[in-house]
Parts: C-alpha cells; structure tokens; sequence
C-alpha cells in the first residue's frame, strides 16, 4: 500500500470496526499500522476500544494505547482489567509508558501502575523521577549492554535472546564489570568481522553520551548534530543509565519548534502545550502578558500625550503613528526571528553573534533608508507639506534602524540571564519599539515642524 | 568522553591540528568525531584543510566534507586533486552527495561531478533532478533490496557484503522481479527466526512507502508519526527508488520550522536560507513585504486622517492609538501562531478546524473584555471622562475578539488557496488589525463621543 491517501485508509479502517465478527475484526485489522488504527479509534466508544485493544497483538494495542488522547487510556485500562493491562505494558518501552503516564492526573498514575507488572512499575517510577523535560525523561532502560571481553558471535547471541525487549538493537553498549560505559559497537560493525572477534577490539571506544540531566533540547541537537540513531545517557560516574532514541528526538524538536513559535506570539508559558488546553486555560496564559503588554503601549500612548501642543498644532501627525508604530515593529520582529532561530538550531555560535548583529544593522540602514524614502514622498504628496514628508521619512528610517538593533540584541540579552530568547519576544520587542519610535517621531516633529 | 563541554573538545582538535608529524596528527584525529572535527576545519587554511582530509580515513573525510561551508569544498578538492576526490565521494551517500553539489554554482557541480566515478557521478546526476524538496531530492539509493525468494541466512549474508556500502542496513526492502516493492523486514526481524525462513513468508507485506515527488515535509511527518529510522521510495509503478533516513527527517523537520518562522515574521521567501546570505540579500528579501505593510498602516493612517474632525475636537483620543494599534494585534498573531503550528504539526486536522476557531473566539472574548475593562478604568482615571474611558474600552474588546476571528480563519484561508498558512501572516495579520480597529476605534468614538 502507497500511502497516497490517508483518509482512504481511515475509511478502511472504520470499515473493519464495523465487523461483529472478531476473528473477522481481527484480521481486518492486521493489515493496518497501530498509529492509524489509533487515530481512528480516538472517536470510538470506550466499549468498542476495549474490544480492539483485547483482541489486538500485544505489541501493536501498546502502540495504539501510546497513540490515543491520553484522557481516555484510563477508562479504556479499566475496561480491559489489571492482566490485559500488566501484558500491554509489559510490551510497551519504558519512556513510552512514562509518556503516556506524564500526561495524566497523580490518582490515574497510581491506579495503572498498580495494574503493571511490579517490575515494569519500578522501571517507571524511577524514569518518572527525572526532570519531564532532561535526558532522563525522555531515555528508555530497553537498550542492548554487553561486556567488552565476550566475542561478536557471543554478542550475536545475546542480541538473538534479548532483541524482542530492546527499542533499538542497533547500537551495543559495550560496559565494563560497574556498568560504566567503556564502548559502542553498531550491529552493522558486528555482522561483519570473523565471529570469535572480541569485543574490546572491534568496539569503538570514544563514545559521545549526554548526562542523565541534560535539557531534551540539547539532546536533540546533539542527535541531529552527529546523525545518530540513539545516545547513551550516563550519571556523574559514566555508568549507563539508558538510552534515548531518535524517534524521542524528532517529537522532541517538533515540541521545541513549537514551543519557540508559541513563546514568541506570548501564547503559552514555556510548560504549556496549547492543543489539549481549553478556552478559559488559553485565556488564563495569555492574560497576564496581554495586560503586561497593554501596559507597555500605554506607555508610548503617553509619549503622544506628552507632545500633546506639537499634536494640536499639526493634526496630521496622528495619521502616521500607526505607520510609525507598523513599520519598525516588524522589521524587529525579523531580526529577532533571525537571531532567536539561530540560537535555537545552534547555528548562531557565541563566537558569530556579532557578525549577525552587524549584518542585521546593515540590513536596517538599507530598508530603513528605502522605507524613508518612500514614506517621505508619499507623506509631502498627501499633506503637501515637504517639511512634513521630511519628518514622517526622517523618523521611520532612523526607527527602523534602531529596530533592528533592539531585535538582534533582545534575544541575546534575555538568552544570556538563562530565560529562553523566545520567551514573548516578539510582542514585547514591537511593544519596546512603539515607545522608541514615537519618542523619535515626535521629538523629530518638534524640532523641524515647529 | 562524555559531551559535557563541546569547547573543550573544540580546543583538544586544534591542539591536534598543531601537530607537525603526518602520523601524529592522524592517530590524534582519530579520537574525534567528523563533525566536530569538521567544526573546527571551518576557521583552518585550505592548505591545512587539504592536509587533513588527505591523511584521515576515507569515510571520516566525506563526513567533514559534508559539514563544511559549501563555499569552501570545491577549493579543498582542487587541493585535493581527482584520484582522492573521487575516492571520498565513492564514500559519501548518494543523498549527502546530492545536498553539497545543490548548495554550490554549475560550474563547481561540473568540476565535482568530472572528479567523481562515472557511477557515482550518474547516480548523484540522477538525483539532481527531483525537486530539492520533494522525496526524489532527500532519498538515498544506498539502501538493501533483497529478493522474496531467498531465505533469512542467505538474506544475512547479502548483508554481510554490502553493509559498508549502505545507508541503513536496519530495514531490507523486499522486491519482485520488476523491483516493485512487496515486502519490508528489519534486521531485528531477520536475526530471530531459523535462517531457512523464506523471506516472503517472514518479511510484513503492507510496506508505508512515499511516491518519489511528495513534498520533504509530508515525508517528515510520516516518517515522525510511525517512528520509522527510514522509509522507502517509489514511483508510479511502485517501484523502488531509495529511501529517506530518519537523520534527513531531522534536518527537514528543523528546516521547516525555521521557515515557519521566517514565514510568519516575513523575514524571506519560502525556498531562502537566512543565514548563508549578506545584509544585501536579506535586506532585497524583506523589502518587498515591508513596504506592502507600510501601504497597509498607512490604509489605517487614512482611517485616522477621515475621522479628523473627531480627532480635532478630541485631541485625546490619538494617546489610545498605539493600545488600540497593538494589543489586537498580539492577539491576533496568537491565534494564528496556534493554527499555523497546528496545520504545520498535522495536530490540527480539516476535523478539528471548526472547533478550534470556536475555542479561539472564545478566548479572545475573554481576554478582550478583561483588557477592555482594565483600560476603561485608565481611560476614565487619566482622562477624566467615563465616556471616553467607555469608548477605549469597548474598542478594545471588540477589536480583540474580532482580532482572534481573523487570526484565527487567515491561515486557513490561505492554505486553502494552497499557499503556505505562515507566509508573512504575522505581520499582515496586525496590519490588517491596524485597519480594523482603527475604524472601530474612531467610529465607537464618533459614535459616543459627538
């Protein structure tokens, strides 16, 4: 099946829900991949879940349950009862099942781990610890460890036995008798020298690891940087605490691009996930930095009020604040967007930031200067008044500027306090640049126009 | 080594760069990752670059080439010469090949593609022809394709000899005689079952594949929503073609939300790459959408210009013009940072649309009436006049909600019309706003005021 149409193969899948018959039901089914199934399923009743999910090969219900809007699992677990529960999760990997558990209420928590087998739980509870957001929240305990002093054939083996547990058998771990990481072979390294080759002699022994408590962000970069397929996390003394693998990785920098997105329109506080939240909960975030912001465009309303003689004397230039307030707003959202972008992707290295602030600045002459020019012209023609054309022009070109400066230091500034540079940059920097530009606006207006 | 501090590691390669021994620099090098040895090379002389990628293992050398500025690698293989250029490409993927000569001029193509293999160079010319984002420009052909005939053991064995040469060896593709794709098996899968399994009856027929012209982003979001380490390539007969690996999905993924972005900021066009280019490209690249935005705040500037006798007989009214200018605005670029990132994420679907919209007007009556309600008391205590408190603060919660309609449909809009949703809808939206709550504003104040 080509994947052309993703509806094509939802309406299959409903097709096969309909079946009464199970053995029918189940067969339909198996043609299907478990991450389809469970879109599907989110808009199924509860019985009928607990009908699939029991039906189902172990394996495949614990990717649908992964999958389904994490409020309903615990009506559906309930349904299906503690043994069908404890074999779900024993197929599931430990950082899924932490996944799913992190997203529900503590009383929900209790009562699945309850249902899990006691060694499954344990692993758990103590993945459930770490920090949501660090290497050890995101890291499974299913990888693959092995002893530098047995052979290939014998690492064969051991994968042979183990392979079905583990969530990638394409990197070994290779540890030393504390469990301390010493090496790393890949499976493909492994099928092929002659199999009584020893391990210690055909691993490769500089082995890049993250830190059980090192941000998921860093992780992700680092994965991404190197092209890996997973990496190993260890503690303070090197001992190898797991693995994350790359599938973790790829939600972990959509979430983050995200987060990025919705940090810089102040949408969110940098916990949040928007889709799953309510009306009233989007409300209660945004809130407090609307009324902050709100606050900050009085304070450039005030600057008007304060050239309130120059206002009276020249009306006109009420007719281009919201030009004069417009224009260097975005031109400092684009300089930030550059720079907040750049720090995130790690493209933007300490040691070339202020290469990128002078570009940024050259780049706010040059449109500055333009826009000037054209604003210029077209406020001589409607107000017929050259001093006024010099004015408007005059203003716009020196804010813009001024914009672009601002926007490429902003998010420096507040990266370099600890604070994520996308934390409601955006709005607060065109906030920052009403106030600059009607403090030039109007001071220019009063030096030449009057 | 653990990765605690990459600057140290940094440091301890360019120590090994100051070694004058060939062999010495080249066991020292050996400790080091390409890509942070690629790092490094970014600030060394071509003649010390050429030095290092002639001494290092074959391999190692086409990773570093890969990482390197692109402007830089056609002088490192003049350097280099034909003989080891063509050795270090017959090394590198097809696709990695693929993304170094696309990011350099013809003529360098020319003078690479002349150094390289015949076969290689008519494999990697093949490739330049699909669209750069489009499956055919991201796959690989180094991928294992085994026939549905032979059994697991012979299957491990093919393996064994052309490992080295692939890109992944995690997942075999299974094809029939016309090398349409009919089956897939993982490496895991292989290594389980008794090695005179017959691959067609242990390989999964329902292979997920993607068509060779599917845009890169709808193969990331595949690729991320299965959880796949790679998915395979065909053709409108289904054949197989190659295959995209998941660290290429990394890179798309990162790359699309740096567009988004830019996009949403109009700091580019779609195809552009912010940070390879000079002030004057950057500056070219805004300049159009800035002064589209300028024509539109200065369209809210004749909104104020018609309501000037108001504004004569209540000079202060243009103190509100800044509030009323930006905080629908903000709110407007929140709504649309929610349903951009939700269309780009695929968490919001064609389903989910109306609700969301409900969901988002529902928030923006909230926040608008609280901010409506804050600034009618400093309308009334700065100025006053409860009348004209009741005039900012009923503008301000009408332009709000109306604010969160339009942010909320303008994305959809646009990508109904098949045109990116987050292309320059950030600023346009708040001009748009501009215009919109300027003639709220003036009218709910000639409304009441007169």
């Amino acid at each position: 099946m080509s994947y052309k149409d993703i509806k094509d193969v939802h309406e299959a899948i409903v097709s096969c829900l309909n079946e009464v018959s199970t053995e029918k039901l189940r067969l339909c089914l198996e043609q299907f991949h478990a991450v389809d199934i469970a879109e599907v399923m989110d808009a199924v009743n509860i019985a009928q879940g607990v009908k699939v999910l029991r039906l189902m090969d172990t394996g495949k219900a614990a990717t649908v349950l992964m999958e389904l809007e994490p409020e309903v699992v615990p009506k559906l677990l309930e349904g299906l009862g503690r043994q069908r529960t404890a074999e779900i999760f024993s197929e599931m990997f430990t950082d899924d099942a932490v996944d799913l558990l992190g997203e529900l209420p503590e009383d929900k928590q209790k009562m699945i781990l309850d249902f899990m087998h006691a060694s499954d739980a344990k692993s758990v509870r103590e993945l459930l610890k770490y920090g949501k957001e660090t290497a050890g929240g995101i890291m499974t305990t299913e990888y693959v460890a092995i002893s530098k002093d047995i052979t290939a054939g014998q690492a064969i083996e051991v994968l042979r036995n183990i392979a079905p547990d583990a969530e990638t058998v394409y990197y070994l771990y290779v540890v030393n008798n504390s469990n301390q990481l010493v090496g790393i072979i890949s499976l493909r390294e492994l099928i092929i020298p002659p199999p009584d080759s020893l391990i210690k002699d055909i691993m490769r022994p500089n082995v890049i690891s993250v830190h059980v408590r090192t941000d998921q962000e860093e992780v992700a970069r680092m994965v991404a940087k190197y092209d890996f397929l997973a990496i190993p996390v260890v503690n303070d003394n090197n001992e190898l605490l797991g693995i994350v693998t790359v599938d973790d990785v790829l939600d972990v920098i959509e979430e983050e691009a995200t987060e990025d997105i919705m940090l810089m329109t102040a949408s969110m506080d940098s916990e949040g996930q928007e889709f799953d939240v309510g009306a009233l909960q989007r409300a209660a975030r945004r809130l407090p930095w609307l009324i902050v912001l709100l606050f900050g465009s009085l304070l450039a309303g005030n600057v008007i009020a304060g050239f309130s003689s120059t206002l009276e004397q020249i009306a006109a230039l009420a007719f281009f604040i919201t030009v004069m307030a417009g224009g260097p707003g975005n031109v400092a959202t684009q300089s930030l967007a550059v720079v907040v972008r750049g720090l995130a992707t790690g493209e933007v290295t300490s040691r070339g930031i202020i290469s990128i602030i002078i570009k940024e600045v050259r780049v706010g002459l040059l449109v500055g200067s333009i826009c000037g020019v054209i604003l210029a012209i077209i406020g001589y023609i409607w107000m017929g008044s050259p001093e006024l054309g010099l004015v408007v022009g005059l203003s716009l070109a020196l804010s813009m500027t001024v914009a672009t400066i601002l926007g490429s230091f902003f998010p420096l500034v507040i990266s370099s306090f600890g604070v994520d540079p996308a934390l409601a940059s955006g709005p607060f920097i065109t906030t920052i640049m009403d106030v600059t530009s009607m403090l030039i606006y109007f001071s220019l207006a009063s030096l030449i126009l009057l």
